[in-house]
């Protein structure tokens, strides 16, 4: 949108705004809270001022640092629109619009990921980190149920065909079908209290948790949130290409199935935060699956595809097709392309909108393949009507803004879940990485998505003097430079960025 | 401000912003995202008009159901000011001037509270959840340090002063003075894990949280997060004004004092969500103070003051000083301010600025008596700068945004935290409330802050259909409605709402 068509804009929707706020009843602005509208307007010019002259430039070309994308102008002023109704999507009551909105937005993903439209699930949350938690919340509980089913002398006969090595490690229908025999039987609540007393033993633990040496930082947080203990946690070593090994897991995992040890979730990433590495998502659900076939058990898979979730647009024809890997014009390896693919075989996905999704902070978002999983974590909640039943029974958080739910709608439907909407976008971020890549001699290796590490002598501050903003990393036990990517930029646009004092 | 006013402060802050993406490099918008200004334009109109004609009318001075405040327009502002330079405050890296916001923020909540300056620390949160999710893993991890140390052989030493009683409920100071000893000794990584293992045995489990029987129903998923049994969740009965009963507290505590079993956290209320009812904070005070005195042994106190923390604002003059209860003109009661001056003394308190706070979602908050407690939940990141320690290394979440932090600390430097600024507004809440107490004859109680319980054979959708909204609840086992009062209604507004429809 040109300057003056974001004017039109606003000056709409604020009008429209005021007279809502004229319907209602109320004045156009709660002059009881601020009174003094001269102070309010002497604020707001100097926090303007401040944010326009020290705010980190992400929009500029040389602006290659935090994950920040460049939001249009649109998805800012839906985000500005809902913001003046304030609603909130706990719950239905409290946000009419945003909660439908949240709604599309949750079938969106759904599709975007592959999964099947008749079972999953989304919702958004604050982030990347509420998102992590919440799948593994989910995980624990659901599969700690069949083991608590057989420990309680009235579920036992619930469970009594499953072997113990089962019990310990269900797939995850399997625990679904357990959950939901339970329900029917009454039995869920006190399931559930059986399940949480059994994992706080030293016996059984909340059962492993595999993870890859390179995953988010927010892990480790999530671990000792949840009750892991160290011992629970199992940090995979990395490939040469800085993603998973998946021969290690290939080993662990089975010893664990077969001794009996529950695992509660694998954790693979798609786009590593210091790397952007794409871990081999196809070849570990193989794994999952031949467990299955093998054992009759198997684990739970979450992805956490935080920054890389939206690039499976890439793999999209508008029309809501898969369209093949072109060796040709394909921005991403075909090994991405098939971890991208594979997405839709997981159990749980994190997927930030504010990353690589184009809307501002704060969104993110979990997709659970299976809704009714959550039921593992549901709680009830009592001052809501019985008929609308609120949201904020089956998530980690509360109070949720519809704000968010109204900018991740926009950016979807302005931009397109497909090859030539986002995918064009975050192709023209892989495309543009693959070229600072070749033309930086000292850069790492060649990166699945956006981001880059180099190997340089200089820090991040000494390369800001030179107008370039870069972040740090460690890469191989050593501290690197690192590039990340979240724009498109010519190959003229890349000449005069002034890679120089890179090389 | 006036239709206009707020019209000239949209322009300077849109103009501000093109302004500044020109000095970036980059062009009015992201038109390579959203090339069709046409459709733009068109969603956004549509978008402003689905919200106009069916979200929740909240400003009505006949809207007296959820907890959202009426948000004046200069802090809408700020926070679409701030949102168009999208700051992340997870790190200052990528929110320059939101973290210095946020650290004004922080002071001002720490001062409202009435917190030691040199000692106490503040952040903003995604909600009222993260906060109190946040406040019990700070104090499960804290206060199983000792405990860990006494089993360790190399480091039991630090602690073979402390008797096994107290080693299971340090006081908040001796669990700290334990932390430090162990990072100064370099074994607190070691002590942690420990500590986690430990927490994950049937005979010590993560300790026992101690609520009332009215805690927020995010407790209930917080136990479960954070690894709690049902044995370990003590639920208090309630006295007759729906506080906690802190008879059965002084019973409780004392038994599992002495019998060495640990408390992870005692939880009390300042505003429940479905009365409005303030515990007596000041009696609980005492009871940990006396447990020191004793036993050398006590418990860690969180506030759940989601709703009522910024009442405080009632106790306070505009010159930082103490401002005693007058029993003519107090718009609460003598019970309800001596809890309100007590907060200053609890360990830990949640306290939403999108609830009393007046600004949009999301905004919560987590205070906390003494920094050092949060080196029991910090963890290393690795991809920022060594010189700026990232505020996401010691919170529950990762990416914040840095809107909410500019929307705070604009309702806070416009509205004031002392008894003229928060203190006249939420005055005006609660003297509404009294107000409808008096006129509505199956009113259940003298509403402590502004919510009001009522007895009706009426559904909030037979009341919707008169134009009046409200909600519902449990009291006393039984459904009531709810009236939730966040705005000022004089005796005329009062007169205007038509209570007929509620009597």
């Amino acid at each position: 949108m040109r300057a003056d068509q974001i004017r039109t804009a606003i000056d709409q929707i604020v009008e429209t705004h005021q007279e809502w706020r004229r319907g209602c009843g109320a004045g156009e602005d709660n002059d009881a809270a601020t009174p003094d509208a001269l102070a309010a307007q002497a604020l707001l010019r100097d926090l303007s001022l401040r944010l326009s002259k020290s705010s980190t430039p992400w929009p500029s070309p040389r602006y290659l640092a935090h994950m920040t994308p460049d939001v249009p102008a649109a998805v800012l002023l839906a985000a500005f629109t809902t913001l003046l109704y304030n609603p909130n999507n706990v719950a239905a009551e409290a946000s009419p619009v945003t909660t439908d909105l949240e709604s599309e937005v949750a079938a969106d993903l759904c599709a975007l990921l592959g999964m099947p439209s008749d079972t999953a699930h989304a919702h958004l949350a604050s982030g990347g980190h509420a998102a992590n938690y919440e799948a593994l919340w989910i995980a624990r509980n659901l599969r700690s149920l069949p083991h608590a089913a057989a420990a309680g002398p009235d579920t036992r006969p619930l469970v009594a065909h499953l072997p113990d090595h089962v019990l310990a490690n269900p797939p995850t229908h399997v625990a679904i079908d357990v959950q939901q025999n339970l329900a029917r039987a009454g039995r869920l609540d006190n399931a559930r209290a059986r399940a949480a007393t059994l994992r706080c033993t030293a016996e059984r633990g909340p059962g492993a948790l595999i993870l890859a040496a390179n995953a988010h930082s927010c892990w480790t947080k999530c671990a000792d949130v949840l009750g892991f203990r160290p011992a629970d946690v199992h940090r995979l070593p990395l490939g040469p290409e800085h993603r998973i090994d998946v021969a290690a897991l290939e080993k662990l995992v089975p010893t664990l199935i077969q001794a009996g040890a529950p695992i509660a979730a694998v954790v693979a990433t798609v786009g590593s935060c210091g790397q952007g590495s794409v871990d081999d998502v196809a070849r570990i659900v193989q794994l999952r699956d031949h467990c299955e076939r093998d054992y009759g058990a198997t684990f739970h898979l979450h992805l956490d595809a935080a920054l890389g979730g939206y690039w499976r647009a890439l793999c999209r024809t508008p029309q809501d097709a898969i369209r093949a890997w072109d060796e040709e014009h394909s921005p991403v390896s075909f090994d991405v392309y098939s971890a991208l693919i594979a997405i839709e075989h997981a159990d749980t996905v994190t997927i930030d909108p504010h990353k690589a999704g184009h809307v501002p902070y704060p969104a993110g978002a979990l997709v659970i393949r299976d809704r009714r999983a959550t039921a593992a974590v549901a709680t009830a909640n009592d001052y809501f009507d019985e008929a609308a039943r609120p949201a904020g029974e089956r998530t980690l958080e509360g109070a949720r803004p519809g704000t968010a739910a109204a900018a991740v709608w926009a950016a979807h439907r302005l931009i397109g879940l497909h090859a030539e909407g986002y995918g064009r976008l975050l192709g023209g971020w892989s495309d543009t990485a693959q070229r600072l890549h070749q033309a930086i001699p000292t850069s790492q290796y060649r990166p699945d998505l956006n981001i880059l590490n180099i190997n340089s002598a200089k820090s991040p501050q000494e390369l800001r003097a030179h107008g370039l903003w870069v972040s740090s990393t460690t890469l191989d036990g050593a501290d690197r430079l690192r590039l990340c990517v979240m724009k498109y930029l010519s190959p003229e646009a890349m000449r005069n960025i002034g890679l120089r004092p890179l090389l």
